[in-house]
């Protein structure tokens, strides 16, 4: 098995030059709607399928970096964490594979423009706006590919953020990876909308690296989530290259049931959802049996995501006054 | 493929004799701790796996019998059925496989101690009083395992009420179902407690029978689900040869779970869980980690069935209130 550090030094290969005063990027969230569930290689994250997913525009993260001579500092939305605190460590231990030397450290602010920790997978958008901060402080040059290995190594899903749009995520087959990353699909669908409909904001109950764990290795139903996986991932394909939105949201709503029922049949059992996330699903139900074209996904958390077009928004904000809405190709560059 | 009135003219060959009076029966409800979820034959209700059920003891159906010259009429708890009610079209569609001549009618007196449709499984008890009171009126003699099969003809786990105790449903293997039926462990708990939780009596809003059909033909996990229902059947008798409660209440729980799982993963979704069926299972794993033992099942409905021991009702009892506590040894012969 490969070590994160090898990989590291494979893309690296002697490049960069005397680091810069700073690095400075922006990552988009990106939602899936073909779930990445279950890892191959828990060192390397390394996915068991391949992903699909959506990037949120403008919402994400931004990281600026530079280094300091004593220890790291690590502030996330203007407030300095704790350095045992789980994440300051999971950062650090993530920078710990592009120190020079012992004695370089930096100081990291990050800000998220979307709640943290509540399913929004600000972890994805965070190690992507990092690596990419990282590239700039250090002047590696690296291409969108490389990057996106190197954001897989801080978080799996941080790979698809790396771009906007539509973004597949190869499952790859080579043990070290290389084959493994976020490509952007060559699609734009600028009347898609999703809406963020937050559940609770609070931290959720177990993060979804364990979830995942336990799914794999008590779930008896997970040994044919990756036919389900496969199948899913042509048919958003397609329904993305037909701008076909019922295959689409069907589909993506479908997946995120199936990732859900996988955890739902997990020992002990592992279910996000609170009453109110069910009341939102049905909800949701009630409103397609209405006519009016919404469906959801939902990520290893409470909160929900709405799936609809442009022209049904006002019906869908009727039913969910509350929901803030994104348009993921306002960002396109 | 074999249908119901040859099953019938197999098992009957020639029994019985002038119709008696009348004919009744009492069937306790049984609830399955291993599921019976997808059906290998759709006509004989013949199972794709074996299942697991206790009888309720007392809860139950009767049905009293009697023979009319005109039409058929069906009471139930009282209230006569519309002819052309679901229930009382399914009740005479059984009932025209043991007519002996087109002008023999029925009337059918059946009373649930148990809130119909709600979950309860009353359609199970009340086929099992209805094949008992029939042995009766036309004097078969039949033994339990041929009323086992009859009763399944009318629902599929109504051949789990013709016993009291833990009841296994053999799946069989054989084209006409001769060899599928209801046979009673040799075992008792009577310290075991089950209390029903009725989160809503109201009727629910797709019966079992399509739930099972659609999982079967939308849901990419119901194909590991026979492995799954195989697994949970061995850990469920040697929980109850060993009287490991926690074996059987944990193994009840993940079977009924994972067996929602399989319907929350199909397409459409089907989803009986409502938001106060969500709150009840976060209140039993509250209770579980605060040292209660008490786990539950649940069929195709909103209701939750609680898995306890006598020595823990008061506890149990202290988070549910309302709990409808039932004693299944206590009918006992």
């Amino acid at each position: 098995m490969m070590t994160k550090a090898e990989i590291v030094a494979q893309i690296l290969n002697g490049r960069g030059r005397a680091p810069a005063a700073g690095g400075y990027a922006f990552a988009p969230s990106n939602i899936a709607l073909c779930k990445y569930w279950g890892k191959r290689d828990e060192e390397l994250n390394l996915p068991v399928t391949a992903s699909l997913s959506i990037s949120l525009g403008r919402l994400g993260s931004t990281t600026k970096l530079s280094l300091r001579p004593d220890s790291d500092v690590v502030r996330l939305d203007k407030k300095e964490l704790a350095p045992d605190s789980p994440f300051a460590r999971r950062i650090g231990a993530f920078l710990d594979l592009f120190r020079r030397d012992a004695g370089m450290y930096f100081e990291v602010e990050a800000v998220n423009t979307i709640p943290t920790a509540a399913g929004f997978a600000s972890s994805a958008s965070g190690f992507a706006a990092l690596v990419t901060a990282l590239d700039e402080l250090f002047g590696w040059e690296l291409d969108k590919r490389e990057l996106s290995i190197l954001a897989r190594l801080g978080s799996g899903s941080a790979c698809r953020s790396l771009h906007h749009g539509f973004v597949e995520w190869r499952a790859g087959t080579r043990p070290d990876g290389m084959d493994s990353y976020g490509e952007r699909l060559d699609a734009a669908w600028p009347e898609l909308r999703l809406g963020l409909l937050v559940i609770t904001a609070a931290e959720k109950s177990m993060g979804s690296r364990p979830a995942m764990k336990r799914t794999i290795e008590t779930c008896a139903l997970y040994k044919s989530w990756p036919e389900k996986a496969a199948a899913d991932l042509a048919l958003l394909k397609k329904a993305i290259a037909e701008k076909d939105f019922h295959l689409l949201g069907a589909t993506a709503e479908s997946n995120a049931l199936a990732m859900h029922a996988t955890m739902i049949a997990s020992w002990p059992p592992v279910v996000y959802w609170r009453p109110e996330s069910l009341a939102a699903m049905q909800a949701i139900w009630a409103a397609r049996a209405n006519a009016v074209p919404v469906y959801f996904t939902m990520d290893a958390g409470p909160n929900l995501k709405l799936i609809f077009q442009a022209g049904d928004e006002a019906a869908v904000r009727g039913v969910f006054p509350d929901l803030k809405v994104v348009r993921p190709f306002d960002a396109e560059p």
